[in-house]
């Protein structure tokens, strides 16, 4: 049969162009003995894969030039060879942007529907949501009356570090580069305060929805916000440091932040980490962070952008902030749910 | 009797000036009951000193103007009217830049001359040293085989952490700014490589040394060395924030690595810590670290200034790079070693 998948053509020089990629029809071939055929139904964009379309590896395996991008997916198994995986089943998948593939079943977990909807296991239930719970808990280590500020706040995984953050007792400040998200943040993700760092002073504005200081920072973005942070944390503060987006497309690495002499006096913590490395979590993080979605304390959005030729524009968009929430490509229609669950 | 003292008389600007200091005749009462009355013998100063002539107070309590500054030193108990420090008895005080004191013995700490000079105390047995035996143990988490980059390698702390990666098998390499101190880090101390910040290109010289990048950084300067470590880091580096010599006299603070975003993808940690928050740990340091000076495995060098009226061309001399080891200021003559021990 005929597919659609997106080849890496051109490694980017600074921000990523359209050119960069191409959209090519392939055959995918019939599924042999212990193998599935999958229909991708969601495809994920995510600010790391900037770093997956250079040459050099980070963590994560650099693309291939000429070769298919990969990522998470979610799709249906349309035909099916193998016990675990049988048709109609919903599995994610890490071969993303393509339409269709063929799989002996290796590294696809299979979800559960009643839990979520399917694209939930790109965003809130899946490595977005991991990476905030397990951030926040692991790295932030926050205590109730703590003050946790979160930059990329309206984001994928910054608007679930938010939520976690309100549970857990924090009073909580949200970055964000829209009016409209920033009042999303605070009116309906609870948070306590929320700045758009497009306006006004940052230092000032992050002072003054700070008034005692910063004590747990999750960091999505770099640059001015984390100079800013800086120059508020307390003494014993943590910063988990889960993204760069501001750094990724630049050509040349920009000055880092002044105050990071106050790490010193203030005997801050400041741990990077890879969500990939703590992967035996994900059942911990899925029951209560599941459990939460289920009792309302939880709640996502999704910007959800139409077939697989505007992925690279949903892309793209991840760095001028077009999402509010999770960012997913739909490449095809859910399958209705079956039966009397 | 009649005694001398620094006053810090007003705040520097920047990098301070002689005229930030007063040196004051005053009189010393004779000591009351429970008290005894102290001759120091050698007087610490250290680039902490810098911020606590600032305003604002950071983790150690501001100096105040027309008020004597203070700091660790060693004496010689002249009179004394309390059952612990006996008359002859050696007493670190904190109390700093004076001639004599008398005190009710709060805070003092009497010393085991057998262990080392007098002056030792000050240094590779003293908070310096503690400090990079804590910092170095307890944040970079040194296993043998990896490399260890220490910048102010030839300070008193730098000079610790040298030695004590050899013991534990480190690759250490060590960054100073004197062609005679990088001789003594490799010939004397047993650094692998030694780095002269201060000729030709940092980061070349730092990826020549580290051909298989930094496992353990112990930053005691901050700015382009730590820019140039973070651009080698490997993953799960650890980085110990001990001090940030290099910025305190900046009056605005200057842009920060560039390189910080590679902490993300290489999960490094990156901490900082003040010694007086773990001092329960100092007698396992005393014995571990004076175990080695003892077998000579371990060694230390001091710069010594003498006379309380070079105080604070001593202080300032830090800045500059004036010390290899230790810098001490010279107060009075050591008592002579008594009797049979």
């Amino acid at each position: 049969m005929k597919s659609r998948q997106v080849l890496l053509v051109a490694r980017p020089v600074g921000a990523p162009k359209p050119s960069n990629f191409n959209l090519v029809d392939v055959d995918v071939r019939d599924p042999g003995p212990g193998e599935i055929l999958v229909r991708n139904i969601y495809m994920s964009v995510d600010p790391y894969m900037r770093g997956r379309m250079n040459e050099k590896q980070t963590y994560a395996q650099a693309w291939q030039v000429g070769q298919p991008a990969d990522g998470r997916a979610v799709g249906e198994v349309m035909t099916s060879h193998h016990p675990s995986f049988p048709v109609g089943a919903l599995v994610v998948s890490n071969l993303g942007w393509r339409e269709h593939f063929v799989s002996n079943g290796e590294g696809l977990m299979a979800i559960d529907r009643a839990l979520a909807s399917p694209s939930a296991f790109l965003g809130v239930l899946g490595v977005p949501g991991f990476t905030g719970w397990y951030g926040l808990k692991e790295i932030g280590k926050p205590k109730a009356g703590e003050t946790l500020v979160v930059s990329g706040a309206a984001g994928a995984t910054g608007s679930i570090v938010v939520q976690i953050g309100k549970i857990l007792g924090l009073r909580v400040v949200g970055t964000a580069g829209t009016d409209d998200k920033c009042a999303w943040l605070t009116k309906d993700l609870g948070a306590d305060a929320a700045i758009n760092y497009r306006h006004g002073d940052l230092e000032e504005q992050l002072r003054a929805a700070c008034p005692k200081g910063v004590d747990v920072y999750f960091e999505n973005v770099g640059g001015a916000i984390l100079d800013a942070v800086l120059g508020l944390v307390n003494p014993f503060a943590r910063i988990a440091l889960c993204g760069m987006i501001s750094q990724y497309n630049l050509e040349a690495p920009a000055p880092g932040p002044r105050n990071l002499r106050n790490m010193v006096g203030n005997r801050v913590l400041m741990q990077g980490f890879i969500i990939s490395d703590h992967m035996k979590r994900y059942p911990e993080f899925l029951h209560e962070v599941g459990g939460w979605l289920k009792t309302g304390r939880i709640r996502y959005e999704e910007t959800v952008v139409e077939g697989i030729d505007r992925a690279v524009t949903a892309f793209l968009g991840l760095f001028s902030g077009d999402n509010t929430g999770k960012m997913v490509v739909r490449l095809g229609l859910e399958p209705a749910r079956s039966g009397s669950r």
